[in-house]
């Protein structure tokens, strides 16, 4: 930190989807200080599984909570896009040279990539023009140790402010749970295909009206196949993911094109 | 409806974002009766630009609102994916033949895909291998005019139920707001590149206390290719874009496996 002129100091942007007070993003926070002068736009408290969703039907608000030398925070009542959203056009002195979303307690490998917040951050960094990563531990605890995370988290974002990424691709980087000596590599890969095998909890409140908590168990429908995201998980590989905002199914076009839609 | 079997009647479950006293899902409800047997789960108010979130720190609670010969109408205080989860997980009779979302009020082609919750539902459907459809005007109107969606919405919901989708595959429907014989035709397209150049309203409360609306417009990247929905609406054609839940971008694998990630 000893750059005597912080303007040229690189704008790296951090949000989660865990809340500001999370393990994650201040452990993301602490690894990413030597890259550059961070700005945090984070949620006020959790906001899993908020997908892209944006916050229209009521006003947002933003606090800002510290301003150092080389870290601003503020929080936000939104999601992680309406942080994104908010920091891009009304908060950040610059637009950011990179977005790092995370570190995101438990995995979002797979189908959950549509789910989470962490990723919804990544990809409106994304859809802006702004290199985008969305990080996430494979472990929910709120105390898990992040050293792993933040040593892969600090190399993957340093190599990526070098390298830079194509216009609309982001990529979700998954970390094993595990001591760095047992990580067995990087796995750039795809996102496997599976689904949550929902179960709801049913329950009864105090007035016996019946209400649902949504639980579920993550199912990989091609458990053996080694180009996915999981195959790389379970089997200790940290799990790199470039993932398009575009999620046209080119391969289904011809075959629509066969089928007369028109009106009789 | 003379189909003296109901048991042999084709299952359709209908969502969608705006909310079950929306004009556009009354009209959907109303357009596909005759198609087979309704389920109708539906969120209790507005949820727009919900994308694929779902309700994880408070209970789902869930009524229902009618029980007629052929049509059920359940409504949820969740999100739209969440009433397709609660439908297939703990609601509907058997696993629906298909799901169809919307019809819902304002467009979702290009980028907005990934905010919409109309189409998060249809997402969810498809994730649980079940033909999906989202259902969208071009008119952001709660009075608008959904005579020629509701035309096509019959035709390509017919049409979809007889060839079926490949699992994973849904498809996003929209529909110009112009009357039947002003529409084109139909175009089998791709999502336009575009973004939302955001506007934040930005005012103060009567204690002074500034917040913000989310607001915007829509920029499409690619104005002149006639291959994307974008270029489909303005010309008067119904835009049928293939969706796929695999976000993987598989053209950029390579170039990320060039790249020394590793710790040193």
């Amino acid at each position: 930190m000893s750059d005597s002129n912080p303007i040229s100091k690189p704008l790296i942007l951090i949000t989660n989807d865990d809340g500001i007070i999370a393990k994650g993003i201040q452990s993301l926070i602490s690894c990413l200080l030597p890259l550059g002068n961070l700005f945090v736009v984070a949620p006020d408290g959790p906001r899993s599984a908020q997908s892209s969703a944006l916050t229209v039907t009521t006003p947002l608000r933003v606090k800002k909570i510290k301003e150092e030398d080389g870290l601003t925070e503020y929080i936000c009542n939104g999601t992680p896009a309406d942080c994104v959203k908010l920091a891009l056009n009304q908060l950040c002195p610059r637009k950011p040279d990179i977005i790092v979303s995370g570190i995101n307690h438990g995995m979002n490998s797979s189908i959950s990539i549509i789910y989470s917040g962490t990723m919804g951050a990544a990809l409106e960094g994304c859809v802006n023009g702004i290199p985008s990563i969305g990080f996430s531990l494979c472990n929910y605890d709120p105390r898990a140790n992040f050293d792993t995370a933040m040593a892969y988290a600090y190399k993957i974002t340093k190599k990526t402010m070098a390298t830079g990424l194509p216009r609309t691709i982001c990529l979700n980087v998954n970390i094993p749970d595990l001591p760095e000596d047992k990580i067995q590599g990087i796995s750039i890969c795809r996102q496997s295909e599976g689904y949550w095998a929902e179960e709801f909890v049913q329950r009864k409140d105090p007035s016996g009206k019946r209400y649902y908590w949504l639980t579920g168990q993550f199912i990989n429908a091609e458990k053996q196949n080694s180009e996915t995201d999981e195959w790389a998980l379970e089997n200790g590989f940290i799990s790199i993911v470039p993932v398009k905002v575009d999620m046209t199914a080119y391969e289904h076009l011809d075959e629509l094109k066969k089928i007369d839609y028109e009106l009789e």
